[in-house]
């Protein structure tokens, strides 16, 4: 199977969708779907033979649950002109990708997400993965989906975390791209403001499918955003729209703090939420040791992610040592 | 990390692939190596803390010690500018490659083939991959090693079973290739032949890494073939001779027959050990079973290797009803 750099995007109405899927009733239709989503979706799924639930896909995303995937889709007669339906947030996906990149050295796949931060990030860009004890994301695959259909309908089964992580997540979008702050700041509906992040994501990804060049644009947040993750255990999105806010803060950026303030209200996320005065448990040195190690990964020296204007991003070389002297001179980093 | 389609293949002396490997003698050297070529190793290479040593790569090669590996060299620190060494037959290099092939989403690795048969095929062309319960390969990745390093002195570690796969296989070049047939029949000093081998793979694999054209070609022998490995328990270049042996007299090709002899002999096989008639064990009902299973996989008819001469192949589609008829017909299996 030769993975492709194209994924075709759809947006679908709950019928739309259901209908789609219909279409796969009485052949083999093949699946990882969050058990959470399972009243959400047609009936006869719930009896189909051929599905692996996950029933907590957090959690599940690791090795051994990939290898039982693995055996469970041999065992049901998966072939290599198979798809695999991946059905769910951005974990189910992930580890139904990995499963698909791997399963006789790859099958197609298809990504249905679940959750705002799944459609417009998690189910885009066809890099998959599972986690390990030592970290997140350590084995995975670059495998594009052959398609990723997303229905609105599912944004009515989230969490408030889930709304808080998804959005945080669509305040990046915001500063990569002068349309969806636009939309954004006129408050269209959330799921049209979805479809544009999806959208958007899916260009760079075509035009870069191997982060060698704007893809990194992506990562906007991510490098204080994933530490944020890490010490603070939030959800993905959450932590992300915190780490814009303290890139912008820590870096002096006051122009794109003011737009981040005004976006993260259009958004009406919990500003309090966003700011580190409201954890109790943060622990700078596990923080700043999580930095060290990302950039051990990334290579000699941090590679930033910094915002010049809306739409316009360049990427900044800062040594280690003076990022971590500006955070540790920032107040609300001292005073944590 | 980008897998290349492209791999460096190299000859080296025993020396001079000591001099290689001892350029990592003081940094991180990563590698997943057979326990059983230990010895032939440089000596530092025994004390050193990175290598995730297999005591038995055939039953090693498995989804459990995938696992094991990945979270072993992610415990020694690997980074994704990491490169891992596969020091082995084609069980080491399969699992180091899919180990590679998926830590970090990919980081280099360098085949350093131990055995005649991984030297020229199993090492060569990317496919990594481990076993399941289910079958052979049947969840891995194409991914490319940077480099292949053939040492022909490692061939003096060989045990004689070793040695009839290996040659197996070559047997199968000889019909792919004009050049190979020559040397064989020249019978010059079979290092000469490995790398000739070796670089024919290459090549092919180069032109069609995804396996859309003649890369097919290389599967010459193997439908057969892989019905004898399963059902016989032997050798996979072992089950190749066979298989190649069986495809012509079945398909009543008898130039082809005639030069399979006489390239056998050429490289000592045993040609006892190839007849059907030597295996009391012989199960038709399961070989057929798993062609029957074979042809499931590839699609919906049998896609044949044909030889029509030397270094001329052609793909002939055969109805599976008559190809089973054709085997049944033949003496060897109908007094099995």
């Amino acid at each position: 199977m030769i993975s492709t750099m194209k994924s075709t995007l759809s947006y679908l109405k709950k019928l739309e969708l259901f209908k789609e899927l219909d279409d796969h009733k009485d052949g083999q239709f093949f699946a990882v779907a969050d058990q959470r989503v399972k009243n959400h979706l047609p009936q006869w799924i719930s009896f189909s033979p051929n599905i692996f639930w996950l029933k907590h896909p957090e959690e599940d995303k690791n090795l051994e649950v990939f290898g039982n995937a693995v055996e469970f889709f041999l065992k049901q007669g998966i072939c290599r002109s198979s798809t695999i339906y991946a059905i769910g947030g951005g974990a189910t996906t992930d580890l139904a990708g990995f499963v698909a990149a791997t399963i006789q050295r790859g099958v197609n796949w298809v990504a249905v997400p679940t959750t705002l931060l799944a459609m417009i990030d998690g189910s885009i860009g066809g890099k998959v993965a599972v986690n390990m004890p030592q970290g997140k994301n350590l084995v995975g695959a670059f495998h594009m989906p052959e398609r990723v259909m997303i229905c609105g309908d599912f944004l009515g089964t989230l969490s408030e975390s889930e709304w808080v992580s998804g959005k945080g997540e669509v305040l990046k979008y915001a500063f990569l791209s002068r349309e969806i702050h636009d939309l954004l700041l006129r408050k269209v509906p959330i799921e049209e403001i979805a479809l544009a992040c999806a959208q958007f994501k899916t260009e760079v990804v075509e035009r870069d499918f191997h982060e060698k060049g704007e893809r990194v644009f992506l990562n906007l947040g991510h490098t204080l955003g994933h530490a944020f993750e890490f010490t603070l255990k939030i959800p993905h999105g959450h932590a992300v729209a915190m780490g814009l806010r303290y890139l912008f803060k820590v870096m002096g950026n006051d122009d794109a703090f003011a737009e981040w303030e005004q976006l993260a209200k259009a958004l009406q996320l919990p500003l309090e939420k966003l700011e580190l005065g409201s954890y109790r448990n943060f622990d700078l040195k596990s923080f700043l040791d999580y930095l060290e190690q990302d950039k051990k990964k990334s290579g000699t020296s941090l590679r930033l992610v910094v915002v010049k204007s809306i739409g316009n991003c360049y990427v900044e070389e800062v040594a280690m040592k003076d990022f971590k002297a500006k955070i540790c001179a920032h107040a609300d980093f001292k005073n944590s």
